[in-house]
């Protein structure tokens, strides 16, 4: 899957992820009246505004990307119906072709870990039939617990040949209260990603690991750190737009192939219609906003990342 | 709710909580067969045999525990009809007037652990309509994103009366590879435990804080270290029984009052009728056996309660 993703990449010119994190109050009114009126002002009501907006945005940017990454939380808020839409999601995103990645964040003791990675990359046996029940293409990982929380994903990944991103330095603002802090005169981000590096140099593509890791766009200096720590590590990059990383800061998050990163926005792309610079579209147009702002993000980008290589 | 289990604690002589972490392989075939002949060898076949399974167990079990601990991994392995098996076993303990503690160790940036905490413990808004997704009583949160991350988490606690149950230390094997790091001269779980001292005097109910911690059985004299620190939070003790953990050596868990720590066993318990100890049940039987192993529980751990103070 890393080699798909690669090749994706190199392809569109766009080493972005778009964020499908739709809180409701991104999504328009006409597009929540529409669904209201179907199924109520229900949990069921709620899932069939976010699969319709899902929807519009993905028909409206699949041919410009090679990723999207579903943020479970906002399916999960509400509750089985809206994780049915996050698994409808998932299958219209592939029958796009697009990459996805499930940014669940899950990490547990081994057995729980092995649940979690049959659920979401895996398969699962039930008397004689095999089933892959969410069947994303990479998932986000918490690494706290240590390997033996993440080598039963990491398995489940050669079986498979899918992948993961470890959180190693998020972008939130007060990630620095553990991750940062200094074990043997070095960030404990530091150590988390030499772990990483080493668990990705059990499970490598052609050119590129399957294990990936999480820098926040919202750390720059570090993120050029961290990227020669994991050298054969795909760097999924959250915190560029809204939360404030810029193109020009992610070149470091880069190797000197051009690749080796691959930069989320969410609200900047799938909320664009409410934001000034598009709000000419309005929000009947909103699948067009999010197109034009895709487009600007990988001008930003790219453009950054040819002037600096 | 930590008022309320709190006296379901003192009411039952049982600071025990049955971890609902049903694998398929612990069902007894009895119970499968029927479940796949009524909805077949799909995942929904095995959703239903998961929750007759866990029917059964709170149906012998109910009255002499205060809590359960559903790992919602188990049921998230089996896609959305395990998740629906999930959310109708923590509706059933709530029947039986249970605590429940949903395991699902969630933690992400502000926002999304915002949505977590809707879904699990809080309440979504959809229109004019509230709704309570999964509606569980506790859920256990992981730390790695710092305060920014579980401060949501503990917004929706004080606005609902819910709690949480933050990752200290974790019970498995390489749990100390992170967490035992020495900063400052002191491992990383002492101060994830100071955080976990601050966040819940904020969150105060009568004697302790809806704000409690997991720190594993199987590293008793760090939980001795940290029942110091954190001395208002519940520490919920995974890892007895089956990964190795004796009543002898949870006293340091407790309080001087005999309170403060509740001790999860999941396999122990469920899987009580394939232990040679309570082979005589057969797995025909399975509820009894699980009974049986409560009460050798409880007398184990209130017997080395009783012993130490």
């Amino acid at each position: 899957m890393i080699n798909k993703l690669t090749v994706k990449i190199q392809k569109t010119h766009a080493p972005i992820v778009v964020g499908l994190d739709p809180m409701l109050d991104y999504i328009p009114e006409h597009i929540q009246k529409k669904a209201f009126q179907e199924k109520g002002e229900t949990l069921e009501g709620a899932a069939e505004a976010i699969w319709q907006f899902n929807k519009e945005i993905v028909d409206y940017t699949w041919d410009l990307i090679p990723a999207v990454k579903p943020q479970i939380a906002m399916y999960e808020q509400f509750g089985i119906p809206g994780l049915a839409a996050f698994k409808k999601t998932v299958d219209y995103c592939h029958e796009k072709d697009l990459v996805v990645i499930g940014d669940v964040k899950r990490g547990d003791i081994g057995s729980t870990s092995a649940a979690y990675a049959a659920g979401h990359i895996g398969t699962v046996t039930v008397g004689s039939q095999a089933y892959h029940p969410f069947d994303e293409d990479f998932i986000t990982v918490n690494p706290y617990l240590g390997t033996d929380g993440v080598k039963p994903f990491a398995e489940v990944c050669r079986k498979e040949q899918k992948g993961l991103f470890i959180l190693v330095k998020t972008s939130n603002p007060s990630s620095g209260e553990f991750q940062d802090r200094l074990i043997d005169g070095r960030p404990l981000y530091e150590h988390v990603g030499e772990k990483v590096a080493q668990w990705s140099a059990e499970c490598m593509g052609e050119s590129y690991s399957y294990i990936g890791a999480v820098v926040g766009a919202t750390y720059p200096e570090m993120g050029k750190v961290l990227r020669k720590i994991m050298p054969k590590s795909y760097i999924l990059v959250p915190g560029y737009g809204a939360q404030g990383g810029k193109g020009a800061d992610l070149v470091h998050f880069f190797n000197e192939d051009g690749l080796g990163a691959i930069v989320n926005s969410s609200r900047g792309i799938i909320a664009a219609y409410k934001q000034e610079a598009y709000a000419k579209f309005g929000p009947e147009h909103f699948g067009e906003a999010s197109r034009a702002a895709v487009e600007d993000m990988r001008k930003d980008i790219d453009g950054a990342l040819q002037s600096a290589l």
